[in-house]
């Protein structure tokens, strides 16, 4: 539970605020770079943070990310001719570059062109591609090294990448992201009313065998019998590390632990060793909605066609969405929750994961009031996020810069899950399943509480 | 006309406002028992005096009427299951009965959901039903007995009820009703310029025949050619009965009765004894929107299946509507008014009645503006109905109980037509056409002026 | 480039603020004569000025531009039925002339409505009609004459009118048809991302003969050579004559002159002697939406038949609306952009030269921001318009009548092109093209700066 105050801090992002000043210190996934398909391709409108920008690919390639407004005359450069290295006003024919240059001013003689077009300069953000994303930089000073997530190191056949809209706050959002307790109710299956099973992203039976075989096949049940998860909280260089256990069989945890990654990233519980791995971003466009980006990847092998075609039509955090990344089952339409669907066959009656943790979130309201909760202690993991970001944000106003945002390594880590004997210390069940890949650790693994 | 306060008293019934802890004062219908049609069918959102409400119906048939919101995450109920006696939350399963109980909450240990429970309750309205409404209360203290309305007192088989939306605010919907002038202009039939009639609700053949045949065959042509009715004013414990005479032949006068039954209902005129009779209740959904319940019912015997589909097909006081109960002609489509049809055929250009009045309520705007108007004798109901709900809100401040409120019975009347003498006393009309229907005196009957 | 106070008062036109009492100092065109095509047709929602009205025409052809709101009960006359020289209520059946007088009170004895009809009366504006357009007086005091504009003089045949809808506030769309400049780029054809062209509207090949015809050829590419046209301003009794150099060949200019006319129109260049002549009024619906009024005559001819279908259809300053003059290509729709067309064949990717001047208008926002412009010598006409009008606020605020309003004649000028060489005088490329025509001088002949 928060003060408002505190829930203002926590979910306004604009300029000037202070989670606003925030995530302007890391670098930040701004679109996807098939958005920008090809060299001189049509410029496109990105929102985000609270402000207005075009992003154009330029003749040779570089993205850039520029204020809209075209300082002749105020018209906006989403009309704009890409062409030539550079974004070409519709108005009167000024020109800019990827670095906001003013690079032609055809209206004004070649002697006062010279003079104006220093003056005529926009602003525009430093940008940079890895792992099909474009990410931007905010900041007015020299940017650090990108984030070292592993997505972003395999090779592009091993990964799979979207974005999908969320029409509410990216908090609330993110928090359902953190929350794996809701695993044994939001996204259970049922039938005559008892709850039979999960809706999880299948796996291609090609994967269906080796020693995780039987945890794959009981942890649904664990999910399901044990909807009070117990937390442990790791924190490392870049975030935390949440544990969560549940009872499995024969004395043993069924441990789901995810990773959160500041300022609003998270890798997601649910894997076993050989699987594909799954991460969010959670990028505000303003403070009522949000880009969630969405990466799928594998560390070892390429993404097979029939799973990239899974995950591009909607599965598991993928949602099934128009061309313009909004999903067909949104606010507007209640996410065509089936009311039949939701007696016979699952518990909410709506079709997807994604969709699921979608409406859940949009029904907390455009921004869900934090002043009223009862939270337990499986909301830990919400808890401590909502820590986490509103010390960095107090950090910032200190002058400090926030966790991670000056350590792009201690973005090299995994999630997933494991089945551990139940006195297991926490130490031995994180590195028996991560290694090194678990968080780069700022002080002793501490037990969370 | 009234001040620009008087006006905000008037028209606003949020929480807190004067009206609005006058209309909590009283049983009020909340929605239409069908759309909850069975136990354990699909909770609906329900918005009442600006609160916002999910409503649901128990395994034992029973009507919940509670906030939306859980309050453990803040998730809204809307997507919960509604099973096995309670409405359960979509996002971790917590679960409250009719009455606002959390009766689980399993995201915690045992022992700690003891403890939790009686901290986790939320808001719950009582219920009702009766009339095939649901009716609410909205109080804190203990309710009074339900108005005795003659409609829920008939058989089911003597009634059909209804509702339709309305999108102004309630009091000038409500002024519409009451205003039986008007009948001589918004409801004329037209034919090549000139008023040769009313739309009025055909009434069937079968029931074309007896004493009153007569004057309900000239009542048209008395209303076209007199638009200038007379008011009498009868005060009573529930409400006023709203006489309204024109000239009729040989020297006797048409009486049209209606009833205003505090704080906002109404029993229409235009029947005559053998006549199915209608009523409204015009509630609130916001200060710029409300819900017109619709009664029809006959006190000895059941609605003929063809009036009960002409009824729901959207006849005399009930509308053409969708789904949603929104009606096909509305605002947005203005009411799909037919310029032809208004130089040829109706005053409006518009069909049906409802739709007729609903129009004109409208085009006052979302909230009317009363400080500039020019009453005349023929607006005394509506003058009158804005003293007494004035004055019930004056009271209520006051800690008074306003009128009708703790007297059920009073709500057991009758309107009507009826044709007189023209120096017939209105006691003597009154009595001859409702005997003890006509409302129980809570002062001598004062002609009204 | 001006102050946020100056760019308030340019935009803002509302009652009681300064450029909407200099608005109200005019005649001003309401609707189209088409849009109330018959004596007793339907009445019209008509938005002026941020003012709404309805307007209808009466059974002598007269038409009323009134008040909407009854003085009764205060519902909306667009419901009321047009009968008999008369607007009559649809509630109660008050009805009013073209006047705003009440004529009629039915709900009121015979001796009550003679007291009352004197207190019922509306506000109505004087209207004339001229030029197939309906213009209204706002102001109280006796208007002026009608501006005596050319197409209202030639005889109906000789002209098309025209409106539509646009989507922003109307200063940045008037600074737009003043802006002769953005000739050489807005409205651009490319082939393979080079400019060949302009797309402007055909001229039918029956004209395309006699001494200009070199001229018409020629001209489109100067514009695409020269896109920094030199501006001479020449102030005159109703507005300026803005007069655009590129050089031509042979060591002559070709000038392309534009008429401002106070407070809101301008005749377009772009004609020769010989065509069929142009020019808008861009009419406040409230501070961010207006209607552009399209006006085409020919001084000596009818407009064929062929081209009065173009125009119809949307050529030129003329664009392809909606059954409700809302243009099909717009802001909701990014004007059916199509990138493969801008790359190949224009320089926006949008049809249509009015569509273009629509989309970049739209594109500085609802009201332009005029605070941050970088403003050079092409720009001369736009800031020449902002001081024109600035002054004549400033002027009406100090008591003064403002420019032109009470000089009818002063409107009737014309607007052109001209090719003269290099060193002519401007007094005589004037004078040689336009003769009297150019304007009333009110001050000597002044070269702009």
């Amino acid at each position: 539970m928060l003060t408002a105050e505190e829930n203002a801090t926590l979910t306004q992002t604009g300029p000037g605020t202070p989670m606003g000043k925030t995530f302007r210190h890391y670098w930040l996934p701004a679109l996807l770079s098939r958005e920008l398909p090809a060299p001189d391709c049509p410029p496109v409108r990105v929102k985000l943070l609270g402000e207005d920008f075009v992003a154009f690919r330029d003749s040779n390639g570089q993205v850039g990310i520029v204020e809209p407004r075209c300082p002749h005359r105020g018209a906006h450069l989403f009309f704009g001719r890409n062409e030539e290295s550079g974004l070409r006003c519709a108005y009167h024919g000024w020109k800019f570059d990827v670095a906001g240059r003013c690079v032609d001013a055809p209206t004004a003689t070649p002697e006062v062109a010279e003079r104006l077009k220093p003056r005529a300069a926009i602003r525009a953000l430093r940008t940079a591609e890895a792992g099909d994303i474009v990410w931007a930089w905010f900041g007015g000073a020299e940017p650090p090294g990108l984030p070292d997530f592993e997505f972003m190191a395999v090779p592009e056949s091993h990964r799979f990448v979207g974005k999908k809209y969320q029409q509410c706050n990216w908090a609330q959002a993110c928090e359902g992201g953190l929350d794996t307790a809701h695993f044994s109710y939001l996204h259970a299956a049922m039938s005559e009313g008892e709850k039979v099973g999960l809706h999880l992203a299948g796996v291609p039976k090609a994967e269906r065998q080796g020693d995780n075989e039987p945890v794959r096949l009981k942890r649904l049940s664990w999910m399901i019998d044990d909807g009070a998860p117990r937390f442990t909280v790791l924190p490392h260089a870049a975030g935390m590390l949440l544990c969560a256990a549940r009872t499995a069989d024969d004395d043993q945890l069924y441990w789901r632990m995810t990773q959160f990654l500041m300022p609003n990233h998270s890798l997601t519980p649910g894997n076993l060793p050989e699987d594909t791995a799954l991460a969010n971003t959670w990028m505000p466009i303003d403070d009522t909605s949000c880009w969630i980006f969405c990466y799928a990847w594998h560390p070892d092998r390429p993404i097979r066609e029939r799973e990239r075609e899974r995950l591009a039509a909607g599965a598991g955090i993928f949602a099934e969405v128009d061309e313009h990344y909004v999903p067909i089952r949104r606010r507007e339409n209640d996410y065509l929750l089936d009311r039949d669907a939701q007696r016979t066959r699952s518990f909410t009656g709506i079709d997807g994961i994604s969709e699921q943790d979608q409406a859940i979130a949009d029904s907390q309201g455009l921004i869900a009031d934090r002043t009223h909760e009862l939270l337990g202690q499986t909301d830990l993991g919400v808890v401590r996020f909502r820590q986490a970001v509103l010390r960095a944000a107090a950090g910032v106003e200190a002058g400090e810069t926030p966790l991670g945002a000056a350590d792009p390594g201690a973005y090299r880590v995994r999630s997933g899950d494991a089945v551990a004997a139940h006195g297991a210390a926490i130490e031995d069940v994180v590195h028996g399943r991560f290694g090194e890949f678990w968080g780069k650790a700022v002080q002793a693994v501490a037990a969370g509480g």
